[in-house]
């Protein structure tokens, strides 16, 4: 079930485990990040777009009370190997994974059919940062396979009345997600910056958007990752669920 | 020189000093704040829109190097009373104050002539809000006079080349104060959260926009204002040149 270029984890959460490419794109903390500050958010049907190897989903079968759960990825190889890591954590009742490009999303699932969406998606615009040697590991980093926009535009097509979208991204990119998610009738509703320190740069931002909301937006207190002695806040040790 | 509605205040930096109404809005920590966000933005001529008693105009001409300073005020008592401030600091080579209304700002000033345009708005919209008795105050605090988008509109007329416009905010209206700086094209390039204490919600925003800036937001770390024990912290000391 685990081939050689592949490694099997555990998450530490639960008795969950994932499997990985040893090369490949690995999830961070981005992941862990997005489905807690989504783990609330009250859904029947939840849809993860870029889920790649499946953490997102995988965390929310536990973090959250959806009963349907479900994946969109791109790249075909990574989609195999996510749903053995479905299979292994025996979540296939609650947990489905499709193989399928976001910006021909209704060709996958009917419109209107989510009530939360979340996305970990690629950072850096095409173009930007470093080239990544490993093809895969490209697409999940670089607007290759889709855009922000393609992002949101996929986001808006599946939310239903009442629906949230979920994403984490770079600090850099909130003048541009704060615009598209109104240009998709998203409304932002709650910011949260993650620090790595108290006193530093956030390196992460954590974005909710309620399907036509109303415009009143909330910013929640910052998210600090680790103490002055490097040790992890409990906040972030709770996330982890080691508190 | 001081009216018996008014008070002389000195206000803690160099030997300033300002006159305010005594029922009426008086300044807060909002406009120190912006003017110190401020200050380090290279700029020959410098606008404050909605100046009101001319704090912002006051702290600029300590804290930056601007040759000429103007504050824009739409109420004739509260300019008249500004404009004795500016006297009775002896600033009136450098800082110089106008009545009018900033929705026909051309009328008052050519278009594309400052560096900096700086605004501490009424925070609240038409018709949200607890209404105060005293008018004055409540055009101090809600969108009567003008909204976010007659301010924007403003400083986006007035901004030449390489011109920034700094604004304090309510977190609540970020969404729409980002949307609004691109649509007049002012691309929001830093943006601080101020936090009353540390891992509490922000009360303030502080953001910077360039004038047709490339799209790269820089989000600071947070300003925090208070320590646990509720003394100030040595940042906002320093803002008030306390320490």
């Amino acid at each position: 079930m685990i081939k050689a270029d592949e490694t099997l984890e555990e998450l530490g959460i639960g008795s969950l485990v994932l499997i990985q490419k040893k090369n490949g794109f690995r999830f961070g903390t981005d992941a862990v990040l997005l489905a807690d500050f989504a783990k609330d958010i009250h859904s029947k049907c939840t849809l993860d777009l870029c889920t790649g190897s499946g953490i997102v989903p995988i965390l929310l079968s536990q973090k959250s009370n959806a009963e349907r759960i479900v994946g969109l990825e791109i790249q075909e190889d990574i989609y195999e190997m996510s749903c053995r890591s479905i299979e292994k954590n025996l979540l296939n009742s609650r947990v489905e994974l499709v193989c399928g490009d976001l910006k021909n999303i209704t060709s996958h699932f009917p419109k209107r059919s989510f009530n939360l969406v979340t996305c970990n998606p690629p950072y850096m615009k095409c173009g930007s940062g470093i080239k990544c040697d490993d093809f895969s590991k490209h697409i999940a980093r670089h607007e290759i396979a889709c855009t922000l926009e393609d992002v949101i535009k996929a986001a808006e097509a599946m939310l239903c009345v009442g629906g949230h979208f979920c994403m984490v991204h770079r600090p850099s990119r909130l003048a541009d997600i704060m615009e598209l998610m109104r240009k998709y009738s998203i409304e932002p509703k709650r910011l949260r910056l993650v620090l790595p320190k108290a006193g530093k740069e956030p390196t992460l931002i954590l974005i909710d958007g309620l399907w036509h909301g109303g415009s009143e937006l909330k910013i929640l207190p910052p998210l600090v990752l680790y103490n002055e002695d490097g040790s992890e806040t409990d906040e972030l040790k709770a996330i982890y669920g080691r508190s």
